[in-house]
């Protein structure tokens, strides 16, 4: 079982749980969409919108898109759909074949490998370390053997597990690189937003051959509305419109009419109050987790996650996820989902949890393990 | 471009467009669905619900399900998808390898075609007339050849574009030729609830190895919040849940909570009331379009269609949709795209629209053809 649903099974049975295992703020919508949501309610029938998306929506993330990057994203280039997982099956559908070769930085999100293995697409794992701060990078790229090469290449910035954020000019490496080697580029750019200060580039300033895949789940705190959008070249459009319009009809229509409202001012207030908030939990985690024992991890330039190395504790870290929540109802992700080569010996842990709770779970952890 | 992206286009341009090109109810939710939305919007963050859906909902549609049709369907053994959309995407991954043969009718929904070439499946062609009532039957596939024997059946009753309903009994002997021939059932049962007087059966009554495919969109009125369900046999649960963690996360989680609202008595009673509309649309076709010189089609015993051989007028249902849309303000679906083998002659009319629009449609097409 997924241990968001163990987490879920737990508090319906009433026991204490605190969940660092998911990539899920703890708050709700920004009042502004709340309102919007409740509005549409009694003004539209909420029947399907256009395949593409309400254009509306469309013409804000352009717009939004445009104006915090300095760049010429069009509403034409983009497509609303159901989640950045919608997003992931459309775009990889589109661009590869039975067989093609994707490659991925590892560790990473673990559904752009389970996705692409469904699809039949092949993987090849960017193995990433501390010595790019867990991050892909032109260099590997090159450094493929030629029966490696990839038709596609997705890069996340901030990354998922790692939190790490890609140099801009390195972003650019790769960004030429696909163009060189006839890739495309995706990138995941779902946790934008949420930086703590290093600066954030979208791989559309580089290129715009690139696929951007974005979502109102993460800085826009709206996971269970199932918004995410994808900014396309050109080719890709009517390739994605055409599977859209059987994979998906389109996103749920009240998540789209009243995600429009999470660009106003007034949310944007509300939700850089959360980074303050992850930020906090960073802190808490950089403060405690050395304390008792675990020196080793990514320091998160942004995004919602911590990776820990938990090798001087276990060598199969989804039976320690599973015992640690069992005995001190502590909820981590196991490092095993997010990278298959060293993820044994490695844990997710979530900043999206109260501070005053994330340090709790530290304590408790110390005191499982005698330290 | 689709024809229903040109009508939302059309009025957004306000150009008077009667629509019935689309699967789509006029009505909006139920009022009850409304008012649970509205309060969820207060009483919960709304973030990711598990997996499979939320719990209360799972519960919902199996309690429904096993009192309507006399079956013992456990939650257990129900998961919520993103419209019916998501439940064939995730069915087909979970049943199917790359190159293995889906036999589907023809006429038959686009969808399933375009889903599977696109997951790099084949498809066999039942081909269906009025011999059969535009549906499968046990003895076509009897009678396919050794090279096109399926891994997957899909049935559509209430069909689409056909509107006609599989016999019970006709319905037992193809999933028990299923079951003998080692082939999974998929029974897409997105137009039930909506009979004009025929009995309809689920596959479930004859096999708890077929999927059966559910919606909140047909019935409930609810397409724009994307919720349907696929009710799984026991050997496909742990695959689907595993796929649905990567491809989906989770459905939209305010259509999930209101949705367990569309399955309440001052619910039903309000839906019921739309059957009796699409009924009068259904009769205003049956009487309106021989006068006009049209006298071959598909007598829907249900759903929300009418399909039309249109082969005196046009050999390109494609390009006499499009002229009809600038020519009169009538959108019809062009019968190509439910039929690569006769379609070029036929088109699909939905009963959503009102009687008075439907009769309206008729005449503007009458005038148009100078009949």
């Amino acid at each position: 079982m997924q241990m968001l649903d163990i987490v879920h099974r737990r508090r319906r049975e009433g026991k204490d749980t605190i969940m660092l295992c998911a990539g899920q703020p703890t708050t709700g919508a920004p009042g502004a969409v709340l309102e919007a949501a409740e509005a549409s309610l009694h003004a539209s029938t909420l029947g399907y919108t256009e395949v593409v998306g309400d254009r509306d929506l469309r013409e804000t993330v352009a717009s939004w898109h445009s104006s915090t990057y300095g760049v010429e994203t069009s509403a034409d280039n983009v497509v609303i759909t159901t989640g950045s997982s919608g997003g992931f099956v459309a775009s990889f559908l589109a661009v590869l074949d039975h067989g093609d070769t994707v490659a991925l930085s590892c560790p990473g999100y673990p559904a752009y490998r389970n996705i692409l293995e469904s699809l039949g697409a092949r993987v090849v794992d960017l193995v990433c370390d501390e010595s790019t701060r867990f991050q892909p990078t032109a260099a590997m790229l090159d450094a493929l053997p030629v029966e490696d090469k990839p038709k596609a290449v997705i890069v996340t910035s901030p990354g998922n597990p790692s939190g790490t954020i890609i140099d801009p000019a390195e972003l650019e490496r790769i960004a030429r690189w696909c163009e060189d080697n006839g890739a495309v580029l995706i990138s995941d750019e779902d946790y934008h937003g949420m930086s703590f200060g290093r600066p954030l580039a979208t791989a559309r300033q580089f290129s715009d051959r690139a696929i951007v895949v974005g979502t109102l789940s993460k800085y826009y705190s709206m996971t269970g509305w199932r918004i995410g959008w994808l900014i396309l070249p050109d080719e890709l459009l009517t390739p994605v419109e055409n599977l859209q319009a059987s994979l998906a009809l389109c996103a749920p229509a009240i998540s789209q009419v009243a995600g429009r409202a999470a660009f106003s001012a007034a949310a944007r207030a509300e939700l850089d109050g959360h980074i303050t908030h992850y930020a906090a939990a960073r802190r808490a985690l950089l403060e405690e987790l050395p304390k008792i024992g675990f020196t080793r991890f990514a320091e998160p330039d942004g995004g919602l996650y911590f990776w820990l190395d938990v090798s001087d504790v276990t060598d199969d870290s989804e039976a320690w996820c599973h015992e640690l929540v069992d005995a001190i109802g502590v909820a981590f992700a196991p490092g095993i989902d997010f990278d298959p080569v060293h993820g044994h010996q490695w844990v997710r842990l979530s900043l999206c949890a109260p501070e005053d709770q994330t340090r709790e779970a530290c304590r408790r952890l110390g005191a499982y393990l005698g330290r």
